[in-house]
């Protein structure tokens, strides 16, 4: 019998869309004004889907404290307010699209869960784009 | 590796609930005030959902300029400021609950987005009624 | 010493902005697909907004579910699920605009709602798109 | 061919979260300030899920009123404007995490729900933190 | 030219609405499940206005840091997780009603920020009910 | 008899908090991570509120489609997607918090809207810090 918790969190950061390899035409092409050199940037919102049974003590699947405070000091604290192209080694040669950010956070995250326990990733770009990645 | 990408839209239509095949009696009573003959209307949220690998060259699982494209083009400009009853041909025949809207959009997109990606419609007919269909 | 009090309820209804004294051209160039001859419909979001001083006993300004109770009475069973041009006397001969909507809906609480009480009327047509009125 | 359909509701009650066989101080480490003894209380979202094929004479996978009607008569009934911990049954003896308050809702509905539907439960505690069950 | 700043936070608790001179009759009759004796609950989501000019030199109203941080140390810290009528002092002889409240954490506000600018406090009770006081 | 008509719209910008004439730590203790050099950023949400007369032919205040082009071509179209302290000629010598940029897209808006409507300007810059201007 396993229950799904989720716990929601925001970062707000820069970032560009580039092909380092392309020339700009087809930067342009294919990210548009995502391309933009000086940068644009979102307010990123982070949800953490966590799959595991009731511990029969507390009622729990996994403590909320602590998963926010893994959220905080594993994601948040690295994203947020940050130029994901310029500050993050993570972006150095990896596209932060959605997708990839996704992907990014899940293997950040896996890292510190037990595999005893599924984990999701879903982030929201915008109100309208969001991705979600589950490992699979 | 899979991820799944979302992209929303809006459209605002009337429609009618109706079995032409049943008493004006046993439509009131199934139907409720969905029956209203002379209509009512609703602001539809709809979320499409597609499920492929991430490109590596663009970190993209689906170019969002052409999902947001495809939406408008074979969706919401057909759907939206209309009355799904008398101005569209998908519901001549077939009762336009929330459920038949997205079996219907979901038809639609299916045709348009290579097979090689999973689709799943989400439609919200209102803050608190809204269904998914992914084809199964 | 006054405090506001709000109350947010919901009606789905379908509706056609239309000037009956204008040519079809007219009624197209201004309304666009607004004017569409069969409608269409909105979810519209009605917040009430009542100010007056906090009653010392209750600790109320006006009890929520007298206010709740008159919505729903002349408001809301009204208006819900009709064709807001076909359905109802107040815009037989009033264009259904979200103004003109918001000023029906606060002619029609005013009468209801004792003149020492401030009454505002605030109407969401879609999510983007929305209008106040307190009668001045 | 199946589709799922949600409804929402909505009930607030207060609840501790508590452990009678531990001392004050594990459930203090545990359950921090949730272990308050004079309770909190919280706005509980409820997302009710249920999916199936859509009926060809309606054009519904379930009747919206009906299922607003059970989840009304059968759940927010029971639990809006209730103190968890001392007005309910079904957490006498049960500690009212959100997990716990999920699985609870999903046995109840379970039984007033045909079993050729699949049930999912979604519970909201807070906008950050939230809970799935579906009955595996 | 003066520039208007919110800060929203939140706050979950339990309360119960009671008046000690009513009977039980006349406590039930006016205030309905919101007496209940065991107390009941919300997540109380609060904004706080402040208006005044731009300083030249910051770009700011008031430091939005600041804010957050009276908040937090003179509000959400002092009601949250809290039962309002058995836990607190200011409802002990106060009807913890949304309007009460608004004015209670006004008056705490007041006394922490400047009187060259203006303060209003809005407090939802919950989605659909909310309240607003600015003082006057 | 005035009503006020309300359109939303979004844009997603990168921006950097600093005064050019202090020092780093000076910028650091005031702006905090808002000072990151390398820039962070946001998603928008604009809301535009333009008050006066309902026309009597139309039942509008304001052509909706108007204020929402004015919007797309004066605000959004210049500022969505760029770095507001590198891309643009408003920021270049103003700090770009949300009080200055919603006093400078009300001077850009004030030039394209008759006076005799009144102006106000929302600035969402997340979800919790939003700022109101209204040329007052």
């Amino acid at each position: 019998m396993k229950v799904a918790v989720f716990r929601k969190a925001h970062f707000n950061a820069a970032h560009r869309l580039h092909h380092p390899g392309w020339s700009e035409e087809k930067n342009e092409e294919v990210f548009g004004k995502c391309n933009n050199p000086n940068f644009h940037g979102h307010n990123y919102d982070l949800e953490v889907k966590v799959v595991g049974p009731i511990d029969p003590d507390t009622g729990y699947v996994f403590d909320m404290k602590i998963l926010k405070d893994l959220i905080k000091h594993y994601v948040t604290d690295k994203f947020d307010h940050k130029n994901l192209n310029l500050d993050t080694d993570e972006f150095k040669n990896v596209n932060p699209t959605a997708e990839n950010i996704a992907v990014v956070i899940w293997n950040i995250l896996r890292e510190k869960i037990d595999k005893k326990y599924d984990l999701t990733i879903r982030l929201y770009e915008t109100e309208r784009n969001f991705v979600e990645y589950n490992g699979n």
